[in-house]
């Protein structure tokens, strides 16, 4: 590996350090600061393919560093996040099953993207919007009626899965 | 997908889905169970691949699928039980360093071996056998000294990245 090609890769080496960050301060029910640990993560996840590109170092190695660590950030992080924070109470082991397949729908839809290999289009809704959009909706928590949270996630972990064209911008 | 492609992937889903068990555990203090959990995933992920080659289904979607598991059941799991059990008192912010980086250093491995394609060997210390190492140890912790696990969170973190030949069973 070449120095530029190490920038990048430290970019998305970042995102997954955001993803455990989040996790750790949804233990310690910091609630508000794990929702925008995903939110950084999300703008570095968005900077480091177009650094990559920009650099010409876009490599099969930062593709695969990257969808491991989208998975942590935007799939495991928020499931913990919503789990915790609006599932737990009050809907128990419902609650934690829901957060639970948003997560492995994350999974599938990262792997089932990296070996179609469809460049003019994303193929269900990607996890990297799912996640920071349920880490938004954390925010404004205090807001939401406690069902919105079970519904949305179902929803979009539904999306997901789905054979939905979303248009790349 | 045919059905019997389904199986070894069922297998991988459970192992992700342990792996989240796990940091659900732990956020509970119930760390006995979090380990366990860990050492649960090991065991289906000895699993999923010998059932993919057995039936003839072995994919590119259930290996990609393998590592995103992987890293979530032997990375961040392992990463975030040994901090809040072991590292957190009495190390505070180093300890979580230690944590984070064993969790950034089990990604590098699983990307960089999967562009690999070597199949005669590992090149490092399989996450997979890293992130087991470290549940066992921490069921032990009582009979362990408070040193045992910075040093042998970094060994390992370490061995994974490195260019250590390991024999494939």
């Amino acid at each position: 590996m070449n120095h530029k090609a190490a920038i990048p890769n430290a970019f998305t080496l970042t995102n997954l350090l955001l993803g455990i960050l989040s996790i750790v301060y949804t233990m310690d029910q910091n609630y508000r600061m794990s929702a925008i640990m995903i939110l950084l993560a999300a703008i570095l996840d968005g900077m480091d393919g177009k650094v990559a590109r920009k650099l010409d170092v876009a490599s099969p190695f930062g593709k695969e560093l990257d969808s491991l660590s989208d998975l942590v950030s935007f799939g495991v992080a928020p499931a913990i996040l919503i789990y915790a924070a609006q599932l737990n109470e009050p809907y128990g082991i419902i609650g934690l099953t829901v957060a639970i397949l948003f997560a492995l729908c994350g999974a599938i839809r990262l792997a089932r993207f990296n070996i179609l290999n469809i460049t003019t289009h994303f193929l269900g809704i990607p996890i990297t919007v799912a996640g920071p959009l349920m880490a938004l909706f954390s925010l404004a928590g205090d807001h939401l009626p406690d069902l919105f949270f079970p519904v949305a996630m179902l929803l979009l972990a539904g999306l997901m899965v789905s054979n939905l064209k979303v248009p790349k911008f």
